[in-house]
């Protein structure tokens, strides 16, 4: 017979699977903090949910009857029966999948009451407007969970009542209206369902089972999966607990606190606390929270025993904790903990502290970073040198800033983003519905909720900057308005935003880029200490390359010539070079530009002495320096139609483009192909990289390591011309004392498929994984990541863009290969990957893992890449450890 | 020590690789006929040529040593010295690669005279004229091939020389006029040179062994071996043979014959004979030559030997026969034997006779042919139904009719093949420097040569329609003209061949069709007997659908349904669809569609009744049913300079184009993707398909087996979601009792590499080599065939189109890859390739070496295919057996 049920004091952190995270860490609680500080109960495993679902919705036979066991053996440690008409028993009915996805999936709380029972529990507390108020709150989620009924016919029932007691608030109204607005919830309830609502606690408890199972299949369920890359067979845990209460007066109170300040990292405990409520009030926030700051002053002695408790916790976990708390009647009960989930400075901040703390080794707490929000930390900010007019103040949710249009939908916010539009998600609050929203948005503003709503929550987790609680703001999501005081924005003006301040305002503020702060710094520092792979930067200028070297690159992996040729007093040597009718036309036009090339060289030479330098050859098809073809027809057309001035150039132009321009410009005459059509250009692209790299070895005594690299190469020969013509040139500028190597960017599936060939003559390769992606799937990125893509990550055939993160089966597959067969061919052979894969962390421990000797990026990448090759480099040594 | 030097007993035809074919085969000869009916002499192996090339010129230490044992040898068995000053031994020196390259390599006789032996031979014949003849052709060739003085030098000095003599012809001049033109030769060669002529005979002899060795790096072999696929590291063999004479007199000639009729494969020997003259003078064409049918009369005995020779040379390699002899004063030699180059109709007709006759067994015999060369089978004819005036009469050469545009140099035709013009190459003759003309021409026609001229030679072996020596045409190559009569032709003018026939006209005759004969359908039946590839045929028309069965072929490999909304009745619904605003809109446009193209299916189903069809769904992207994009903006612009009339549709039609087209369609919206976007019309596609199957089957009782194909899958929940699409309007269609599998297309490299996941999902695969090939080598066709492939066949980079026979290396990798991985997950699954590799004899053995089930081709390649999978079943037999 399977175990589907576990009591909380059998479990423990490692059941995470069977148990959930929420099952797994309260066994652990009640483990380590004893049974009196963790309300009691069992969990339904994982594996129960699985089962459920799989026989379409319906309870494995045996989970009844272990059911009952648990509520038996809770009921013996309580002391009390599950919905008992003098002293009842009441439960909570929680989700708690592996990893936590905040707000997805469903809670019941105080399951057990009935018309008997709240009399019992009135009488126990001595209390009729507790009980009551208990009972209301339990029909309503229960209605919801159950019977999916609307939240907002309970608000409509809710506010009719009020009407009729004529009160406003919630808290005004009294035992005999909760009474009656109970009746209401039944009504609505029978209205709605066709059924009476069940009083048979051991029925409630059945049916709240099994919609928690359920709502792993909802449709929040799947989109946050889908968003956050978790599989749909994991199913959900259900934790059944014993409740306590947060309302039951001024001695009670329920909080979410973080064992350190969440958004810095910084020592002191943050987190919000709302006195007399139950812990859902302080999670939804639709109550203004106060600070756990002022906890102390309120209860005291409660207050002393949670910062024990955390120290303990953060001990026992070695990371940072996120809990949730509830006091009743001044005695403190721990219902959860967790990793908190914290933003880039929160998570470098920790590390470094966890470390001089001798909480954590310098490994461990590299390891508790998630390397992919470091992204946050090279966000830009509000320039500070800059002064504006603030919009209206919140709380910081999430660092780092962003400026767009406003739109008031999820909606409008993805069909901006796939418009190419830069907008900002502007609303009251935010729900689970939201979420593909948070992903097209550069930044979220609400006008409600604190650091732990969800809105919070969410954006923390994307890593986008959030301002919420910003309650001057009045979010008229109906009409696409935003007034402030006697200000009104519309749809499309533009706002700014700064989640690490949390303040909006509507002017044009420039954006800055980040710097590296001391504790990232440290961090930085270990990173490099523990990692194998070598980190670059894609870098075109000597600007770039300054910024490279600041953000600790190694090298230059990349730098793409034809931006070179794109600068304002280049292009037209270069258009009269591709014009060029006659062979000494060329000559003469790539004359002109040699010495621009080689100033350009001398520049990014000096700046990156002493460091490797790899230097692509001109790669795209030469009609991208030509004026656009559709351009060229409506000019000539109305050249035609007019007077005709300079129409026999633009013909002559249009003439040229048509012999230029290809049908899939991506498979057709570029990379090493332009360099056999048209050696000339590659003649005088080496030759300026020779002349600068001696003239700046002839100044200041050292140079680059050069490393010439040709693209798109897919036959060993065409590397073996170009190899040639290389040293040929290399021997005319009288360069052998040159630090100089050819290898070949890896781009096509036949390079790697014959990469063995090709590696006999190639000194490197670098792989080019974003045009390896490209045409291993034949997608071209310009035209399918608008249209194509959101439609697949929604039918569910990619959980992701293969452009961000490598496709490990696909492309992946052929790197491997590559770098395999490579390798045994030329044992010498360097290997680095210059595709945008390289800044994402998932991809590099691909790169680790295959052995790679460096990875390029774009220079803000480049500490995240330090970071994620570290952690990459523990993960292998662990694996191979094991 | 290695041995080079091989006397001719000494070989045999298996040492061809050391030999040569031309030495390997005298040695054969050797020992077949014995060694009075074969010249003496020995062959310096390809080795040594390897060797001499390696060391930059310069001859193996041992290789002296080892030619004078053998001329030591040599001289002893004929009684004569080399160079003797009485009665001197005489010897040819003449290359012999591997594979013939006819006119490629160089060749030197006489050798052996000086100004003493001369004087001897001349004794000894008593013939001072032919003596001095001897020494002119011999003073000729030596410098001509050892010091690369140009033809037209020597021919300048025979010119002056018969100017001297005042007379016209070469026989004209006298044994004095030669002695003369010998000094004439010497002082040229010493003025070229600056050193004396040698008159020391072996030093002859070494300098004319060099000159051959480095002729296999000479231009224009370099050139044929690119064209003809022949590895630059064979090298080629040196033979050095006793000379005999055809020139000494009325009882003596030189003959080129085929042991059958070249141009049918009749059992008469075909040739060329010359009396009177040397081998030379027959394979140049420079004089015409008498048929071989005359030679019987002018000397029977030699005649009555030749024939009884050529039955024992068939019968011994049990193939067709291509030999040179030479009659000296009515003594037979054989100089040389090999298997005929032969046109399709000749190798299919030998073949046939030779199992008839008991010599070749059914699968020797199909080994006999040329698969590749079958395509000339299939070209057209000049309608025989229409009349034309014939131009010119020539000498049907090479077999197939051709027309285009009338091109007078190599260069101009490989321009014109570039632009996707078809042209004839008019010569007077061609010589080696013209072989890439013949790959670019659709024909060649020259004014002089016969069946063995270099043209014939070279037209036949690359299956170009070919008419020699049409006397009657003047060719004025310098002014780009061509005189006939009274009429004056110029580039560019329409000419026609037809190369079967001999005829040559300027009508504009349509071109047909061939049938297949009786004898290929001969071999053909042999052909299904022996091989295991299924063959089946690219169609997607009930006419198209028709002649593949004619052709044999056992099912439709792919059928491309877009043609079908291409027609004129189906392409403005399909552009309402496309240009629909409204769900409702394009819904009606597909519900108009549905009938037409169910009618189209039906059509196709009646045809292929009880065989496979593989019907591929919607392909290309939308915006290839739409007006191109230059041409709108054209239209837009001058309808906004204008009346206006229609522009708000254009204007649309613009904007629709504008969100459709993509920067790399191959690499866009389309296939899958296209079904995956608009399910609506895959949909509408897998209905009228269905819809058309019962149909047919209600009508006639049996249908075809329907294969629905799925285009450009790269991840296996694409086919996944076709296929649940395809069963569910199955299921709405009730037809299921249909045989319908659904597949995909392999055409993406990702495809291959997790064809296992695929292959779960999959029934079928057939690979689409043409997508395969543009992704996997990052070449789109239809950007680079004209420009960048020509350059890389030039460069050595490819030998050839990868569209024309696969990649094997690369794509051909992939294939292995997909098939096997494939087959690992679905022991059931189908493979089958319908890229036009299926139509290659070469791939084709790849295909079938990787266990595919069947190849799919264009209808006319079908018999190719047949013939070709049986040769590849034989193949792959003999290899099992070793």
């Amino acid at each position: 017979m399977t175990k589907y049920v576990y009591d909380f004091t059998e479990g423990s952190r490692d059941m995470r699977d069977l148990l959930g995270g929420k099952g797994a860490n309260i066994a652990e609680m009640t483990r380590l903090l004893g049974a009196e500080r963790v309300p009691g109960g069992f969990t339904i495993s994982t594996e129960a949910c699985v089962a459920y679902l799989e026989a379409g919705q319906a309870e494995p036979e045996e989970l009844a009857g272990q059911v009952d066991e648990g509520l038996d053996r809770l009921e013996k440690q309580v002391g009390k029966l599950l919905g008992d008409e003098e002293d009842p028993l009441l439960v909570s009915v929680r989700s708690g999948a592996r990893d936590s996805m905040p707000g997805m999936l469903d809670t019941i709380l105080n399951l057990g009451l009935n018309d008997r029972s709240v009399a019992g529990l009135a009488a126990r507390t001595d209390n009729q407007r507790f009980a009551w108020d208990a009972y209301r709150r339990f029909a309503q989620m229960f209605g919801n969970v159950t019977r999916g009924i609307g939240g907002d016919r309970y608000e409509a029932a809710i506010r009719e009542q009020k009407n009729q007691a004529g009160v406003s608030g919630d808290m005004d109204l009294t035992a005999d209206d909760l009474k009656q607005l109970v009746a209401r919830f039944k009504a609505l309830y029978s209205e709605e369902t066709g059924e009476e609502f069940p009083e048979e606690p051991r029925e409630q408890l059945d049916l709240a089972i099994k919609a928690v199972f359920g709502s792993w299949s909802g449709n929040r369920a799947v989109e946050y999966r889908r968003i956050n890359r978790i599989p749909d067979d994991w199913g959900t845990a259900v934790n059944v607990q014993q409740m306590v209460f947060g309302n039951r007066g001024a001695n009670s109170g329920s909080g979410v606190v973080f064992s350190r300040d969440e958004m810095t990292g910084g020592p002191d405990p943050s987190g919000d606390f709302l006195p007399n409520a139950q812990g859902e009030d302080v999670v939804a926030g639709v109550r203004n929270p106060r600070d756990i700051s002022e906890m102390p002053e309120l209860m005291p002695q409660a207050y002393g025993e949670l910062i024990e408790i955390l120290g303990v916790l953060e001990n026992h976990y070695g990371d940072m904790q996120d809990t949730e708390f509830t006091v009743e009647e001044g005695r403190l009960y721990m219902l959860q903990t967790r990793s908190a989930k914290r933003p880039a400075q929160a998570a470098v901040r920790f590390a470094v502290d966890a470390v001089s703390e001798g909480l954590l080794s310098r490994e461990q707490a590299l390891m508790t970073i998630d390397a992919t929000r470091l992204e946050a930390l090279l966000h830009p900010t509000l320039d500070p040198d800059t002064s504006y007019e603030v919009l209206a103040e919140g709380i910081s949710a999430s660092p780092g800033a962003a400026k767009g249009e406003i739109v008031f939908t999820a909606k409008d916010a993805v069909a901006a983003d796939s418009a190419g539009r830069d907008v900002i998600l502007v609303r009251a609050f935010t729900e689970a519905d939201d979420v593909a929203g948070f992903f097209a948005a550069r930044g979220i503003l609400t006008s409600e909720g604190g650091k732990a709503s969800h809105a919070a929550l969410v954006a923390r987790g994307m890593g986008r900057p959030c301002v919420a609680g910003a309650s001057a703001l009045e979010v008229d999501e109906e009409n696409h308005e935003l007034r402030v005081g006697d200000r009104t924005l519309h749809e499309g003006d533009l706002i700014a935003i700064d989640g690490t301040s949390g303040v909006a305002t509507t002017d044009d503020v420039p954006l800055v880029e980040p710097k590296v702060d001391s504790n990232f710094e440290t961090v930085l520092g270990w990173a490099d200490g523990i990692r194998r792979l070598g980190v670059r930067a894609n870098a075109d200028s000597p600007v770039d390359a300054a910024k490279s070297r600041e953000f600790g690159a190694e090298g230059i992996g990349l730098c793409r010539t034809e931006h070179m040729f794109m600068a304002a007093d280049r292009q037209p040597r270069m258009q009269a070079m591709i014009m060029a009718s006659e062979e000494s036309e060329r000559r003469r036009a790539l004359g002109e530009l040699l010495p621009l090339q080689q100033s350009d060289f001398e520049q990014l030479f000096e700046v990156m002495s002493g460091f490797p330098v790899t230097i692509r050859l001109l790669d795209p098809p030469l009609h991208e320096f030509l004026p656009a073809i559709e351009d060229l027809v409506q000019k000539v057309e109305r050249g035609r139609a007019g007077d005709g001035e300079n129409l026999r150039d633009l013909e002559k132009t249009l003439d040229r483009v048509h012999e230029l321009v290809e049908i899939n410009p991506m498979l057709g005459t570029r990379g090493v192909r332009l360099g056999i059509l048209h050696a000339e250009i590659y003649e005088m692209q080496v030759r300026a990289i020779v002349r600068a790299a001696l003239a700046v070895e002839d100044r200041s005594g050292e140079g680059p390591d050069l490393e010439i690299m040709i693209p798109l190469v897919a036959y060993e020969k065409e590397l073996q011309l170009a190899r040639d013509l290389v040293e040929r040139v290399l021997g005319e500028e009288g360069g052998d004392r040159l630090r100089l190597s050819v290898g070949t960017m890896i781009e096509l599936p036949r390079a790697c498929i014959v990469a063995d060939r090709i590696g006999r003559v190639a000194d490197f390769f670098s792989f080019g994984t974003n045009d390896l992606t490209q045409t291993t799937i034949g997608l071209s990125r310009d035209d399918i990541e608008g249209k194509i893509l959101a439609r697949y990550i929604e039918r569910d055939i990619v959980d992701r863009s293969p452009f961000e993160t490598l496709d490990s089966p696909g492309v992946g597959w052929l790197v491997r290969l590559a770098a395999w067969t490579g390798r045994e061919a030329n044992a010498n052979l360097g290997l680095g990957v210059c595709g945008e894969h390289g800044g994402d962390p998932e991809s590099i421990a691909f790169f680790d893992a295959a052995n790679l000797d460096y990875v390029s990026c774009s220079p803000f990448r480049v500490p995240i890449a330090r970071v994620a090759a570290a952690q990459s480099a523990i993960g292998l040594r662990k694996e191979g450890a094991k």
